[in-house]
């Protein structure tokens, strides 16, 4: 790592969404290793891409080691913070979104000090889905030229990683949240509060015919967007399954 | 590009020496367009592997518009800054070699701003050579983990591009001469004057047998770090032909 780097990206999870192509897969692992991260996770990942990617220059390990998910929810379960990643800057959506070179290396140095940080980076075709950006507290925004915004994945991998390296943790940048003692809630938690407060939407009427999907969506990034400390997430989940409950409790009589 | 960068990077020439892989090609083309820079040259490339990467995603056209070429001199010979890249920080060479992610980018952008610069990337197995290094004004060194110091190239160009894209310009941070009116010599003039330099060496005996390579980088690099501007390279030029006019003459007598 360089001199001035504060040590490895070791809190860092590289999570490659639908990934198909095995050459991008090799190439994402070896950008990890050059840079410090060694976590790789894939989500409905190809089968025969992953199985042809199992060797890259130096990061073989890395690929041997990878873990393979169904679901985002399931790959980011243990982050304490999850960050999607993509070339567009104007999408229309409820989401924080950041550019790689605007301070954006330092905050997610000073969470990686206290927390596991899940990056998530797209297919090929299309990137991360809104379904996809749900589950992300950010979303950083690598800036490209219009003539060509589609950046190649393995390329996109080491842009990132080498922007996260050469950042320093500062505290003048920091998250508030991961400077406190108290450690922030997993994506776990959130997900499963998430899960509880919409199936207490939809007992309760909320959830109108034909909106499930849209409603989940808004649920989680609300979630989301509470910052929950373990505590809290501990707290909200005792309420959720209270009213869940009595929701029940009333459905029977 | 990102609206705080000062315009595309027009002036850079990408310039990879001796590539192998199509596939690498073409992912170089892909970064320079995704962070808009447009000059692509090939020095000895294998001949299949070019044609074979006549086509990547939004940077057909750069492909199509590569230069090849069979000498780096050649390929450098219109560019008035001359830098190679290295992920290897303790080479013992006579050569300033600078972070990438320290001010670099600033530099680069300074000299941008009045001149080409080329860009030198090695190939895939031994980058760049020591004799390709005589060529370059100063050496760039991607930090990398010391686990894994071998990047894969096209993800080598994008992460310089990258960081050259993102940086400013800046006065603070300035190469001197390029911020002077009189504009630097190219790397042309540079190479007729080593060659003539070089010559009178032979001719006066200073170059002992068998060490003309190493005379010739030793001359190449002794002239680079003259830094020499348009004008005084055209002095220099002028006295070095007479030097050799007269070294001829008496091998006549």
């Amino acid at each position: 790592m360089p001199a001035s780097a504060n040590g490895d990206l070791e809190n860092l999870v590289v999570v490659l969404v639908r990934p198909r192509n095995p050459l991008n897969i090799g190439a994402a692992a070896r950008a990890m290793t050059n840079f410090g991260a060694y976590q790789l996770r894939l989500v409905k990942s190809f089968a025969p891409a992953f199985r042809q990617a199992r060797s890259a220059v130096g990061a073989t390990d890395v690929l041997m080691k990878a873990e393979e998910f169904q679901t985002v929810a399931e790959a980011v379960a243990d982050c304490a913070l999850v960050i999607g990643t993509t070339t567009v800057r104007n999408r229309v959506l409820q989401h924080v979104v950041r550019r790689l070179d605007q301070e954006s290396g330092c905050m997610i140095r000073n969470d990686l000090g206290a927390s596991r940080v899940a990056l998530l980076f797209g297919s090929e075709k299309i990137g991360l889905t809104n379904h996809d950006f749900s589950h992300c507290h950010w979303l950083l925004n690598i800036p490209t030229s219009a003539k060509n915004v589609s950046m190649n994945l393995g390329q996109a991998v080491a842009v990132c990683l080498y922007e996260i390296a050469r950042s320093a943790a500062s505290a003048s940048t920091s998250n508030a949240a991961a400077n406190e003692s108290e450690p922030l809630a997993t994506a776990g938690d959130i997900e499963q509060i998430s899960a509880l407060l919409l199936e207490s939407l939809h007992k309760s009427g909320y959830v109108k015919p034909g909106n499930d999907a849209m409603c989940e969506k808004k649920v989680r990034s609300l979630v989301l967007r509470f910052d929950l400390k373990t505590l809290d997430a501990t707290i909200l989940l005792g309420m959720v399954r209270q009213i869940i409950w009595k929701l029940r409790l009333g459905e029977k009589d």
